[in-house]
């Protein structure tokens, strides 16, 4: 009998938005799995602190590269691929073994997330399972204080990494926007979002639901931003 | 000392995905208030069903009008702003006698959920606190066990009450896509599903994370489909 990989959605980044069910499952996991960056905690970990057994057995997926190499670098794709590969193949050998493996996700796995990397090269191997969790950018915008949507508005998620005319076009054609990733495009972003003439609308909300959450108005920023940050327009949409 | 009013997300429907933070609230409530249509138990309290203190006093507010009068006559604007007035009026009066009220909300409150008029209503008045859920869109793509995004995909959310020929232009210009307040507009958002060249990509998701969930190709739905349902198209973007 194999083991089942678990892909679990902690949320924004409380632990008292974790599930229910994510909470179970942390607290329960001897065999532990998140991504980090080399030298850094890892955010989902960091999200899970003091959560684990005191017997858990830790797996730390170390990102081979990130920002080193060009995305469009075909070096890039290679060797995402096999790091990819090498930490399926250390799930399954948990798995195959018989027990449990809990993969700590930020917000909802399947959701711009790295698990969905190990989700589709796992799937048919061994049972694995996903815990949907409260998004990143729920989080920011209830720290807002403003709801996102209302009425029939129309809202777009889109990625910072996108070209600026892209970007600028999707901000000039939606009603309510959140933009993730943001991390060095910060200046381009901004570009974007003047150029399709709504930077008195923008918010950038850095680490929601963490200790060091920060709300600014976009015009009021003044640094570069972590990457953990995601900016909003909220939607102005029909209300009674 | 006047008490709070807590918009708490219940997430998609399963109880166990309630965070952690809207689980304590929601068994602990003595004053428990939802929307529902008359008639009908309501979504929110039908998630709540069996959480619920013994002692809890409940508030069900139910709406005058939803279907019966078309959203561009203006006695539809009249007639729920007095229903929200109302509602306000009622756990007004309940945290200004110093007592807490849970307002039991689908999904995550401030993502197109009725709460957010008694929010702007209440605010400044009595103290509002809002807990974050997991959408009823993370519900229905994970039924689906499929990513909704990845890479730079852009996601669009849209609602089913728009025109078609908007739709048409918001399904043909996206990565991934989400239908939501679908019900009887099923017609005319498969029509632009099918202009939009996409049929084959959808899936409608019904009564996500709930027992009777139903996920089925847009290509193989063949009856009215209930409010609680989710029309999704996954992005296939980028992936090493
Ligand atoms: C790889 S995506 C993962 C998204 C995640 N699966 C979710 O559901 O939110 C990483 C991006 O999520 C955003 N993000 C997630 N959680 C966040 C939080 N608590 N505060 C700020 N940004 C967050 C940031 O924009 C970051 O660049
Ligand atoms: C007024 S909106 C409320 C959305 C909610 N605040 C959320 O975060 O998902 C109601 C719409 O949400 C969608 N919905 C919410 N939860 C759902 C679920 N569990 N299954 C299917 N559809 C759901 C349906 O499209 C429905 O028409």
């Amino acid at each position: 009998m194999s083991g089942t990989v678990y892909g679990v959605g902690l949320g924004p980044g409380a632990q008292d938005l974790l599930s229910v069910r994510a909470d179970r499952l942390v607290r329960g996991g001897r065999h532990v799995a998140y991504f980090r960056k080399a030298g850094r905690p890892g955010q989902a970990r960091r999200i899970a602190e003091g959560m684990l057994r005191d017997d858990a057995i830790e797996l730390a997926m170390e990102y081979p590269v990130t920002t080193e190499i060009p995305l469009t670098d075909p070096r890039y794709n290679d060797c995402l691929a096999a790091f990819y590969a090498d930490c399926t193949g250390r799930l399954l050998a948990i798995a195959e073994a018989g027990a449990d493996v809990v993969v700590l996700c930020e917000g909802d796995p399947f959701f711009y997330g790295s698990f969905m990397h190990l989700h589709s090269r796992l799937s048919g191997l061994v049972p694995v399972e996903v815990v949907p969790g409260i998004m990143g950018m729920s989080g920011a915008w209830n720290a807002t204080g403003l709801p996102i949507t209302w009425g029939d508005d129309v809202l777009t998620v889109a990625m910072a990494t996108l070209p600026e005319e892209e970007l600028v076009r999707r901000i000039r054609d939606t009603d309510a926007l959140v933009v993730m990733k943001i991390g060095r495009h910060l200046a381009k972003l901004r570009r974007a979002v003047a150029a399709a003439g709504r930077s008195d609308e923008a918010w950038l909300v850095e680490h929601a639901a963490m200790p060091e959450q920060r709300v600014t108005r976009l015009a009021d920023v003044d640094r570069v931003t972590p990457y953990f940050s995601i900016l909003l327009i909220h939607g102005q949409g029909r209300r009674p």
